[in-house]
């Protein structure tokens, strides 16, 4: 007996072996990890969970490699912070933050899934690595394939931010900057992937990937004292986050580990790139592609693989799917520094500025537990914020200038940039 | 009974309450917290620490507050990573990284030593933080008083890395950019907190604030099972982060937490700001201020408070202080990262470029464990290596042109910047 099955068509129920896979033969639907869950349960216990390591792997046995964990050994268990000053400016007594702006090694969730591909590659025999990536993937595909000794190509959009660049170049991979959109990528990695045997984390080994973002939703039940979330809010990219959050919630209450779920599940998208906030809205069961054109690069998928069942998902849990302007992520990242000190990219100024918005409409009740998923860090995208953060005073090294400075700055009332806070 | 005796002077041995005081009054002799051992004795445990949270918090018991802990909940408790990669290039079978580019909430060590300095200000009545920086505690401060709803002052020189300038504007504290080095900046505060009665972690609140590197060593001895390493490696910008490390090490011991510490220290400096190094190599027994001119900007302290102390504490372990020129720094940052998939900042090149020098030197016995203590990100420091990285390859969205790309690439054997690895 072992803890995979194998892989299962999500379209027409075909089954498969536990290889490279990601797409039905036969109806051209994604292929999924379908488990033993009655072994599993003879396996897992909350006090084996507790007595885990200090990283995703606590959770090995929902995870979908053979071994042990090989890759990205310190990914994932990141800080649940109880957001109290944010939560007072939104009227919620308890808004708690998922924080994987600290994840190691690259700042943000996709150190989950890449440890769970990069693992599963390696039992799998794959020598090369490679990913399409909106940015935050390829940065985490470098590092740990730099970690695990694997050949790596990694493929982005050539406008992508400074930081994001940089933050795979450091590693030594092979960055590949496509002139185009993410979309373009992806297109252009699925047709290498045809070519090559390379392990495609995101592509052929999709299925083995998705799962790692499961972990968010174990690690917020067990942060929360075992319970789930009344909330939850998810920024959407491909779509394959938030529904593996679901999963995640789904399969703890299947283990008796928390009671039935019941968590809202809330998608965030911004609103020059939202086909799935814009299916969710016109209550259409397929999604438009759409051409990306917003500062939230991480999440610029115009046409998002997961889209689809990330809708249904947020249906069936009773959710919503809104979008924000670029400057509401802005305003969301500057919020969330200020009131709670994360400082997240703009996917993170995507999901508060989400979150403020249906706070504001009143959809959450008193009382109500919300976790919004803080997925990166705003180190890597600089140039979003930058612009709207002013500039130090300047002064020369003596106190009588630093009185001057804090005089004038003390008076000038209207520019509250330069003012004293 | 309470853990803190008070504070004492490290050099004429007179005490003072646990007050914000920095100066003995006699002797002009930093002052540093006194511990209540035996009281202490009666309420640690290695269990109660297992037990304890997953930050730097589960040793409490030996940190100078009086209450629970309010700031920084999160700090601390980052991974211990085994480098058998960067070992085996360096022919170390136990070389292990203390990874504090995760550092919850900014990224360096220094949310350590912030969260024991604002918890500790907070119990002292202060409503206003400050601090003189070369950049990452003063990223730190400013994100720790935005938590905890402190005003907040940080004070820098003019001519920091942007990311680090941007990690203190977001989180909207009063950042003074000040015209000079960091010693000009330092001078400065100290003026200024003598005028106003504001928390300066590292100037009136020193004491408490460098107890909380001690942790560096706490945590380094529990991930290694309880076990004093061989060597470790710190980099010294005033040099407080190596003394205390040792002061660490030598609790446990006390505590009979370790055997009899044995370990030793080794400090590293950047070539261009290396007033300790000389003084080590000098075997001077007082430091001679420098003017820094280096791209470790983090470690440019041209006049450190605490170099004396770190000489002295080198000298009774056996190690030795080293410096790097600015190029190993950079050789250094790429040969982590492309080794470990870690992205430090330049402190951490300054880190491996004295490492891997002292492995050169045969400093390292076969079978004997070395902790480098890897202090920040590189994604703070970007501009530093950047130049040495090249840039992606940049093609077309076809497979045809990444086949092309891929030929040329793999031909060019001449730039290995741009040839496949
Ligand atoms: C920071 C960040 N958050 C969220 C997402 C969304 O992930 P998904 O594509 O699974 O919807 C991404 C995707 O790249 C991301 O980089
Ligand atoms: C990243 C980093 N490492 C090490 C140090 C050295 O600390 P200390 O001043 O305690 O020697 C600093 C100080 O600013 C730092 O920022
Ligand atoms: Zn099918
Ligand atoms: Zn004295």
């Amino acid at each position: 007996m072992s803890k995979m099955k194998g892989l299962k068509c999500k379209e027409c129920g075909k089954t498969y072996p536990a290889a490279a896979l990601h797409v039905c033969e036969f109806c051209f639907g994604p292929l999924e990890v379908s488990y033993n869950y009655d072994y599993i349960k003879t396996k897992i216990t909350k006090e084996k969970i507790l007595q885990g390591p200090k990283s995703l792997w606590r959770y090995q046995d929902l995870l979908p490699i053979e071994g042990e964990p090989t890759v990205g050994l310190n990914a994932g268990f990141t800080p649940m912070i109880h957001a109290k000053n944010l939560g007072a400016e939104l009227g919620l007594d308890y808004l708690y933050l998922k924080n994987d702006t600290v994840n190691c090694l690259t700042l943000s969730f996709k150190d989950r899934v890449v440890a769970v591909a990069l693992t599963r590659a390696k039992e799998l025999g794959f020598d090369t690595v490679a990913c399409a990536s909106t940015g935050n993937l390829a940065n985490s595909v470098s590092a740990h394939a730099a970690e695990a000794r694997l050949r790596c190509f990694v493929f982005i959009p050539a406008d992508l931010e400074a930081g994001k660049v940089l933050g795979n170049l450091i590693y030594r991979p092979n960055v590949v900057a496509v002139n185009g959109n993410y979309d373009d990528v992806n297109r252009l990695c699925s047709e290498i992937a045809g070519e090559y045997s390379w392990a495609f984390v995101n592509i052929n080994i999709r299925p083995y990937y998705s799962e790692g973002s499961k972990t968010l939703a174990y690690e917020a039940m067990e942060q929360l004292g075992w319970r789930t979330p009344d909330h939850v809010v998810v920024p959407i990219a491909s779509g394959s986050l938030l529904t593996k959050i679901s999963k995640g919630f789904n399969e703890f209450a299947d283990l008796g580990f928390v009671s039935p779920v019941k968590t809202q599940i809330h998608g965030a998208q911004a609103e020059g790139c939202s086909p799935v906030a814009a299916a969710f809205k016109e209550k259409r069961d397929f999604i438009k592609p759409v051409k990306p054109k917003t500062i939230a690069k991480s999440l610029a998928i115009g046409n998002p693989a997961d889209g689809f069942y990330a809708v249904k998902v947020v249906l069936a849990s009773g959710g919503v799917i809104e979008h924000v302007t670029d400057e509401e992520v802005v305003e969301g990242m500057t919020l969330l520094a200020r009131t709670e000190g994360v400082f997240a990219e703009t996917a993170g100024g995507v999901t508060i500025g989400v979150l403020k918005k249906l706070a504001k409409k009143g959809l959450f009740r008193k009382g109500e537990s919300v976790v919004a998923y803080i997925t990166g860090n705003g180190l890597k995208t600089q140039e979003a914020v930058a612009p709207a953060l002013g500039v130090p005073w300047n002064i020369q090294p003596s106190l009588a200038n630093f009185q001057e400075a804090l005089k004038a700055a003390s008076a000038d009332t209207s520019n509250k940039e330069r003012g004293v806070q």
